[in-house]
């Protein structure tokens, strides 16, 4: 027997990720982004999802531009400052001792201490209500070189991820694995 | 030092989900999905991105209609078999011993025996190349009333829900909750 929670926008697990891009004066910000989610895989596309009121919006308006910078569990309090003021009134990044490394393929900084980055051009915007979901095409993907191959299972346990709850409005990490693609046919 | 990967669909961590939906004559039909996320807080929307090879994308298309149904991580071999088989050509639902109940809010029905399950209405079809994303509202999200509670610890740890890793092809568990939204400003 279900019961009804309403409409809400809840998904399990969503990835806690941190959006850079530059302001108009070439200023590099940070965002915390709740909303996010791969679109396709050729060419490969990642959608985030952002308000009018964040200053990233209008970056992106402006530079067609952003990255996809994804943490390490260890990073909580850089992603969750990230989340709490906005870029028109403080310098996140220095304020959180990280460097903005500039992106030799889209107009957009990514993180040098983060593991990893999705260097993305804007294709498309689309209006959905209180959210704008911006369609970001893939253009490269970097990793950190200390990250690669540390824990000897693959990227997801390289860089140790962060989930965000929607529901308790908390960070989890991820647990272990479960399965191979393919358990079900015995591959 | 960051190391190029090349344009790739990675973004960590990413949800295992599976989608329903009606075909043409009625009959229910579930579909693991790799890529999703929810995309507008309000109106509430998840995006889906579908290939048109799949029995899915053209059930959707038709009712306009699908759910998302959430897994915990003991069902890691039904959400896989819903990956491996098409529904032209069988019952995957009937296979796995999962019940499909008929939504009362959109034309399409949800699993049972899942913990969660967001009933959409498809409302925005945007094609991006390999997948066309579904933007669906969330008419309601149901729960599992064994489901709710029995963590102690929200509904992410009630449900126990899965991460799908696209670099080494694997689901993994969520692990521990690391800190509360707000950590970095002692809330």
């Amino acid at each position: 027997m279900k019961r009804s929670l309403g409409p809400s926008p809840l998904l399990f697990p969503s990835p806690a990720i941190v959006i850079c891009s530059y302001d108009k004066e070439g200023r590099a910000n940070a965002m915390t982004a709740a909303w996010s989610g791969i679109s396709c895989s050729d060419p490969p596309c990642v959608s985030i999802s952002l308000r009018k009121e964040t200053y990233t919006y209008w970056n992106i308006m402006e530079t067609k531009a952003f990255t996809v910078n994804i943490p390490s569990e260890e990073m909580v309090r850089s992603v969750d400052s990230f989340a709490m003021t906005s870029g028109r009134k403080a310098d996140k990044l220095r304020n959180a001792g990280m460097t903005p490394i500039r992106s030799e393929v889209v107009n957009a900084p990514f993180i040098d201490e983060f593991p990893m980055a999705l260097e993305c051009q804007a294709v498309q915007f689309i209006e959905l209500g209180m959210h704008t979901m911006f369609v970001g095409e893939i253009k490269d993907v970097k990793v950190s070189e200390e990250t690669i191959g540390r824990s000897g299972e693959g990227l997801m346990m390289d860089i140790r991820p962060l989930v965000y709850s929607h529901d308790d409005h908390s960070y989890y990490s991820v647990g272990k694995k479960v399965a191979n693609v393919g358990v079900s046919i015995g591959r």
